[in-house]
Parts: structure tokens; sequence; C-alpha cells
């Protein structure tokens, strides 16, 4: 069993550096687009046989250190009471704008709700047994809240805005909801063998700092507080927090995930030694020259410096059109450069 | 004649801090959509009585210190040999992909090619005289650079990276003409009687602090280098640049324009005491109540500490359904409370 990735969640000395890629199942890999070819993307969400087929997929092609549980953060928000669509991205009908919006919210039963998520996790389990550890994941409860509240994507977020500076009180009842299903739902994937956890905190950072630590931050710890992480590193990935580490640190975890809008450097700095860091390659330097994917590589590591606790990864999630040869080569390029 | 504005962007001490709001010509406003309602966007642009008659109105309606040009960082790109046009966001029918394509592009001369820019500008002066100075503005070589090569907005921009990572002879070839451009551009500006200039990075925070450093940084420095700015302050907004404003400040000028997702009371540290700062409230808080404007003015104000050389503004544009007395209100709040 290769436990570079783990260790390194913990702060420990590792021989090579761990990689992992964010979305590292996905449209890029041929193999994934064959099994999607069958089914819509809830569909494959859904159906444990190929959700774990397609979290192997990246084991095996691209030698990574960590299985990433191949589902999506609104998976546990649909039997809330949210009519879920992709068109691709993700689309509620019915939006939460109200007091009684929030009260019709149901939290879910995790082991009824979404058995499928457990169950790939099961199987998972079974089939990376002597491979690498399994991450479970889930959307921070802001980045859900977002979701619900916006009713898809956005450009201002100004729906979640105008909640919380308007209607502070459905907001509150929202997010306690919300970080309540949370913790069940994240417990639930510790339990059935996820061996870490990813909180993608996806819009944390579309606040200032002053209302991240308002608005946020006390779900967020209250969330990771909750977790039964003894033996399970949880990591907090909140995209666009580079200016606010100091805060967001304050929420807890083991390990803060980092986009590549912080020089990583400088983000260990601040948030000292007892935190371990995962990150933080700009996803499109993977459409570079093999000359510029390892000159990237090398510059992320140099930033690190050799600190224990460092997992690398891509600072956001792996884009569809990047050559899988390019992935495979960055990997390549991670573990050879590390090496001790 | 208030010249707080352009004492405040000097470092000078002002009895209290000057105010202008980013779009504050725009869309929010029923005066400016009356306006609007009898042309094209980029009609109005080049009217220059239309363009002139809604710049005024914010300063009239709101009580603003500055007045900014009605144009589109895009203006001197059009005649540069693209083809423009808005749906209603900008776009590019011939977008800038290779070397001939870099080649085609021509510098406009800026008299007979943007006349109705300069010509909005002398109106103004005439206009403005006895009320508040006048902001000239471009858009940075990169954010121009990036429209010309992505053809339109982005969400990964993807294009703009792979010609700087594959094609570095190309980017640097487009990046020298567009800076060129620029710098005749803003001159030609600040010879018509603009008595600041604003330039807009839009984009430069989609790169790591390593790539600003690489790809941007040089062309900025030169284009601030080669302005006639020893009467005219330069104020450089690089949106997203919160997490590397000390790479950022070396590019020059004389204010660095904020966003809201870096505090203040950091920035202002880390930037120093020889650089003014402008900024830099969430956008959205003007969808909150009265309270929660007076608050966030409040906080921003005392995240500057009374230091001189702070100009108030939002973090970005000022967005299209804010309620017009909600700005009126965060003029007045800002006055009010930094009343010395």
């Amino acid at each position: 069993m290769n436990v570079s990735f783990l260790d390194a969640c913990w702060g420990k000395p590792v021989k090579r550096t761990p990689v992992w890629l964010m979305r590292q199942a996905g449209r890029y890999l041929p193999e994934y687009m064959q099994v999607r070819s069958k089914c819509t993307f809830l569909e494959l969400c859904k159906t444990p046989e190929l959700a774990a087929e397609v979290t192997i997929q990246p084991v095996d092609i691209l030698g990574v250190d960590a299985a990433i549980l191949f589902s999506d953060i609104l998976t546990p928000v649909e039997p809330m009471g949210m009519k879920l669509d992709f068109v691709p991205g993700p689309v509620f009908e019915n939006p939460v704008r109200t007091m009684s919006d929030v009260e019709a919210l149901k939290i879910p039963d995790m082991e009824q709700d979404v058995p499928y998520v457990l169950e790939t996790i099961k199987i998972l389990r079974r089939e990376l047994v002597n491979k690498v550890p399994l991450i479970g994941f889930g959307g921070a409860p802001f980045t859900l809240a977002c979701y619900m509240v916006e009713g898809k994507g956005s450009k201002d977020f100004s729906q979640i805005k105008k909640m919380m500076y308007k209607a502070p009180d459905i907001y509150a009842a929202l997010m306690e909801k919300v970080t309540a299903m949370d913790m069940e739902y994240l417990n639930a994937q510790i339990k059935a063998g996820a061996e870490a956890i990813q909180i993608f905190d996806t819009w944390g950072g579309i606040l200032s700092p002053a209302d991240y630590e308002r608005y946020v931050l006390l779900y967020t710890a209250r969330l990771i507080n909750g977790l039964n992480r003894t033996n399970t590193p949880i990591i907090h990935f909140v995209k666009g927090a580079g200016t606010m580490l100091d805060v967001v640190k304050k929420a807890g975890g083991d390990v803060m995930g980092l986009d590549w809008h912080v020089s990583l450097s400088e983000a260990r700095d601040r948030l000292g030694s007892n935190m371990a860091v995962q990150g933080n390659l700009d996803p499109t330097v993977l459409f570079g020259s093999k000359e510029i994917i390892e000159r990237e590589v090398k510059r992320v590591l140099r930033e690190n410096d050799g600190r224990p606790g460092h997992i690398f990864n891509l600072g956001h999630g792996i884009l569809p059109t990047v050559p899988p040869e390019n992935a495979i080569f960055m990997v390549e390029c991670v573990h050879r450069f590390s090496e001790k």
C-alpha cells in the first residue's frame, strides 16, 4: 500500500511528494468518456460499479498516489428536496429563497437516500487494497448554500449575498441545516471507508476576508470539528482564499488546499508548520510543452522547499481538453524531482 | 474645484476621503438608461456629447469626487484591425492566434482613429470645470491581449495561456504591439485633458504570481513608465492580485486599485507608505440594508486607519441592479465617517 499521500496529510516525511489531480476522473480521459457515453452524469454518480470504475482509471493511467471518489458535491443536496439537473452545469429548479423554503428542506438518511455513494466507497476500498488511499469529499456548507440559493452558477452571487445582508435569519437557518447534513454525509463516507476527506469550498473566495469570517467560518469549523477525523485527515480547499489563509485556517483541518494564485512559499509561511498544504499548479500549465510542465513542477516544489506535509495537486480541476499524456508527464515530474 | 481625489492619489492628507465608483456611469442609473435607449453601447462610446453626458450624471446624482470617462477598454483595439461587437459581452470576430495575425495589427493614429474619445475628454474638461477631476482609462496590455486572443470572455483563458506557454514568440510580439498602442492611447488622453489615468488589468489575477512576474509585469511597467505622468497620477488596478501585491507594485504607478478579496489593512502594510490605494468595498454590499452599507463603509475606513492616500471605491464595477439610492447613501457614508 502506497501511504505517501496519508503520511503527507499528517505532516510526516515521505520519500517522494505524493500527487493527485482534482477531477482526475474526468472528461480529458478517453477511458472515462467511454463509460460516460453509456449514461448521464448523474446516472454515473449513482451507479456504484461505474463510479468505482472511473475512480480507479486515473490511478492506473496517471500513477497518482490517491484515488478520489467519483461523485458530485450536490449529490446529497438533491435528497434534501432540491430538484437537480446538469445542463451541463448544475441547476436547481427550485432555488431556496424564503424561510419556508429552508424549513421544507429535510436532512437525508444517508443509508437510504445516497446508498450509491456509500456502496461506491465500499467497492473502491476492496479494489484499491494494496494500491492507494481513497479520498471522500463534499462541498463546504457555504458552497452548497450558494448553489441552493442561486439555483445555478453565478457571476456575482447576488442572490446569496442579498440573503446574507438582508435576511440573515434565513441565511443562518439554511447554513445550520446544510452544515448538519454535511456532517452526517461526510461521517457516513468515513464510516463506509473513506481514508481522507476533502471539503471543497469553491465559492468561499467570493467574500471579503471580513465576510468570510462573519458568515462562513463558524459553519465550516463546526463541520470539521464534528467529523470522526481521528484516523482520517481533512483537506480544506477554499478557492480564492490566498488573501485570507490566516482566517480560513481557523476552521481547522489537517491540510489546506491552495489554488495557484498564491505562492506556495508564502502560503506555508503564513500557515505555519503544523498544517500541511495541497497544491498548487495552474491547471492550464498542462496545455504547455514538456519544458513548461517540468519548469512549473520544479517551481512549485522549490517554493515548498522540502518542507514535510506537501501533497502536489493542481490549483483547481484538470481541464477537459488537457492531453492525458501531459497529465501523466506531470505526475512523473513530481515523483522524479521530489525523490529524496 | 474639489481636488480631494487628486490629493489622495498623491498621498496628501485630505479633509474627507474621496470616493468614486467603478462603472459609476452605467445601467443602474435610470438617467443612463434613458440615454442608452437611443443608441447601441458602441454608438454611445463614439458620440462625444452623449458619452460626456453619461460621464457627468453620477457626479451630480451620487456626489462622487471624480468623474471617469465613459468608454470601453476595447475602444482603441478595434482600430488595430479587430472586428468588435457587444452581445452584450465583447466579442472579436477575428481573434489573434498566429504570428501573421499579430503582424496584421496596426497601431492606430489616435487623433484619426479614436477622435471621439479625445473629443469627449475635451468636452468634459470644460463641463467639469470647478467640479471634480476627470479620470481617463485604458485596459492593461495583458487584459487587452486576453480579449484579443480569446475573442470573448473566458472561464479558464486557455487560449491566451496556450499562447504564453507554447508560442512565447507570438505572445511577446502581441504584447509588444498592444503595449505600444496603449502608451500612445493613454498619452493622447492625458494630452486631451485627462487628470488621472486608471489602468484596468481585469484579468491579471488569472495568473500565478510567478507567471504574472514572467509574462505581464514587464509590459505594464513599460507602459506606466512611458506615460506623461508628472502631473497625472496613475492608478493600477489588477483584479485578483491580493496575493501578489508586492509583485504588482513593481510595475509602478501612484495608486494601487484593490478588489474586496484582500483586507485594506493588510494591503497597505504590504505596499508601504509610498503608494496610495483605492478600494475596496464588495459591490454586492450595495444590495444590503442601510445598516449593512454603513457597517461595511466603516469597516473599510477602519482598515485604512486614517492613513493618507486612500480613495474609496468598490472592489469592482457597480452591479446593474443596484438601487441608485444605495449608491448615494454609500457616498454619503464615506464622506460623513471619514470627515476629519
